[in-house]
């Protein structure tokens, strides 16, 4: 087994300025090459920090990852305390960094400062891997100090992620140990609560053969994630499969349609491909969720293939001129019902001549409309099977609630898909 | 100084299946506080690596705060872990705990399973915070075998993030030692490159005051956020708000109006108060960008006070029959194109009957269209002194092209506000 660190420097992630997304990018595409990660961490811009725990982790690690600090500014310091760690005595420029670093201030029409060019010098300890995708190239120190292999990689979440297939090869290549295999089955569920689907599979997840591990991991815009796990040796890899498989399959049985991917997905892409599959079109009518649906179903690369449009009415105006939702409708039942989200899917099918709609309207709060306690949203979905609508009634989180409430008319309208 | 690390517990974490945003939401709250987070880490769910991990911790800080493995399921093992460490040799259950238990099952429908009643159980070496927001009582294990004191927060976000204030005022109210205070200014920027703000600033930087530290902070959706940092001891500390007070505004004069904010803020926000503040309202029309302007807009508290409504057109058709986009405007320019961008900003403001209105045609990629490169947008804002128009060439990654292009038309709409 091959067992990695991932160590993110920064001050900004430390003093919690910003949201470290680079350690579980970085972490999943090891876990996916059998490279096992024991644990993260987090340290600040500090030369003795930086150099006791990154230390530490190559004492107990065969690799340790790290993200951050590399940056042309004056707050950047990791290059410094990496040379000092491996008794560096001089830097070298790296002639092929040298030339991404002149690509890219050209390609920015800016002219190269001398901190610009110092980016592509590397301590001579340091092995380089190019990095095509920023300025600060990707350094390779190896067995520090008789420890694991150390890789310095940029904090900027674009660049790290890029860095990450060369330095997986490197990884692979120089290693004396084999990667293991954790093999995983991921079932994607929505509509239910996280204890009261453990309670439904308490007796099946006890009858689990003991190399079988089973994770819940819920997430607000996708549901329940249930990760089944095991581990193989090269041998055994196809029965472990196998057994997953078995297994997945009964989970899947047992769920029916609270099940919506058996794989690791989401609800957008869930809908995509029916639509996709049935060469249907689809059109949104948002109020509560202001937009949110429609960014989800468009962050899919080829939902223009599906999509037409969307209509986000905040105000009663463009609900009644843009819509066409009846004044009297709203009079009569109020803009948070049942009738004014059917009137909306309707609408902007209509308009936008999409086979299938899918509306909201709702309280994402925290202000209530006096009659309908803040959290409850109604959904409609306009089809060819006619128009439903349902109702749901969350917290008084708004950006949760928007988030729900968007996941909740994705699923709604998956439900009617898979009728069609 | 009251030094503080947090540790996050769960596979899900490591394996990079979710990326961990607790530790930076407590760190936000902790460093506010004045209690100096010093680690962040994140370990499996495997009681040897969570008690060898958290001791480490305990013996080098004075506070410990864990969040996650609290669950009903049966892979969560932190409280059983905790329980061993501390020594306890029996559960109690807390009364206030089982009370929110037995109310949050209400509340769902759901009757209440032993495992449910067993999460109002702790160790007797713990004392407890009720978690109003959850299942899972807050526990507070103090001065775990002479060393720090040990806080479990439950792994959901928003029970982590509710449990907060309590956490902060336990911590207060039993430290011998006094939090420190670190005084922060944040300038937000936008519009310029990071490598090109850093050349702008170098000789202001070499001047700063060697006490007062810059830190820049880039994001796709806010810009870059300067952030000047100066500790103060209590007798100093109206001296050095009044010291970074003139430093900012240095910053001020020198970047212009590159200078979206002098505090911690968005884009979405600083738009929102501007329309508020002259009492203008706002319509989108949005296709590469998919409702992702839209979503920011109403993610403001309080935005349905100033905007009105949206358009996504992704399809031409939609262009046309909804925005009023001419056809042979597209014939002779094209989908992406200034004129289009103009027509649909002023169509949507046309029939919504906003004051304003922002619009933005382009490829976000993969594919193109053969004629603009990937990652092109054309930008319009429509208002009372004309349509304005602004074009923007980005990279080929689909999901930052979305977030670069709306952030890009938020600024430019911005821009255009600031002139009124």
């Amino acid at each position: 087994m091959i067992k990695a660190s991932i160590c993110t420097i920064g001050d900004e992630i430390i003093i919690g300025q910003v949201v470290d997304t680079n350690s579980s990018k970085i972490a999943t595409r090891l876990e996916e090459a059998g490279i096992s990660v024991v644990s993260m961490c987090s340290v600040r811009d500090n030369a003795d920090q930086i150099r006791e725990t990154v230390s530490r982790e190559l004492s107990l690690c065969d690799v340790v990852i790290t993200t951050g600090g590399l940056g042309p500014t004056k707050d950047d310091i990791t290059k410094g305390v990496f040379a000092s760690l491996t008794g560096s005595s001089a830097y070298v420029t790296h002639p092929g960094q040298l030339e991404v670093v002149k690509r890219i201030l050209k390609g920015r029409g800016l002219d190269a400062l001398p901190e610009n060019l110092a980016q592509a010098a590397v301590p001579d300890t340091a092995d380089v891997i190019v990095n095509e995708a920023g300025t600060a190239p990707i350094m390779v120190f190896r067995k520090v100090n008789g420890g694991g292999t150390l890789y310095a990689l940029p904090g900027v979440p674009h660049e790290s992620n890029a860095a990450i297939p060369a330095v997986l090869k490197d990884i692979l290549t120089n290693s004396a140990r084999r990667p293991s295999s954790i093999i995983h089955r991921n079932i994607m569920v929505y509509g239910i609560a996280e204890s009261a689907l453990s309670s439904l599979l308490n007796d099946w997840e006890d009858a689990l053969p003991s190399s079988v591990h089973l994770a819940y991991l819920p997430n607000t815009l996708t549901g329940i994630r249930l990760r089944l796990s095991a581990t193989a040796d090269d041998d055994a890899s196809s029965e472990v499969h196998s057994l997953l498989d078995r297994i997945a399959d009964s989970l899947k049985q047992k769920l029916g349609n609270l099940v919506y991917s058996m794989e690791d997905d989401t609800l957008e892409n869930t809908v995509g491909r029916l639509l996709k599959s049935k060469k249907l079109t689809l059109s949104t009518a948002e109020s509560c969720t202001g937009g949110e649906i429609s960014h989800l179903i468009t962050s899919v690369q080829g939902s223009s293939l599906y999509f037409l449009g969307s209509v986000t009415s905040y105000a009663v105006s463009v609900k009644e001129n843009v819509l066409g939702v009846r004044a009297e409708t709203i009079d009569r039942f109020g803009v948070v019902s049942s009738q004014v989200a059917a009137e909306m899917a309707d609408g902007v099918r209509r308009i936008t001549g999409s086979d299938f709609a899918v509306s909201t309207t709702g309280l994402a709060g925290p202000g209530g409309d006096g009659t309908n306690p803040v959290g409850t949203v109604w959904i409609g979905v306009s089809g060819p099977l006619g128009t439903r609508t349902v109702s749901y009634c969350y917290s008084n989180d708004r950006q949760r609630n928007i988030e729900r409430f968007a996941a909740s008319a994705l699923n709604f309208l998956r439900l009617y898909l898979e009728d069609i």
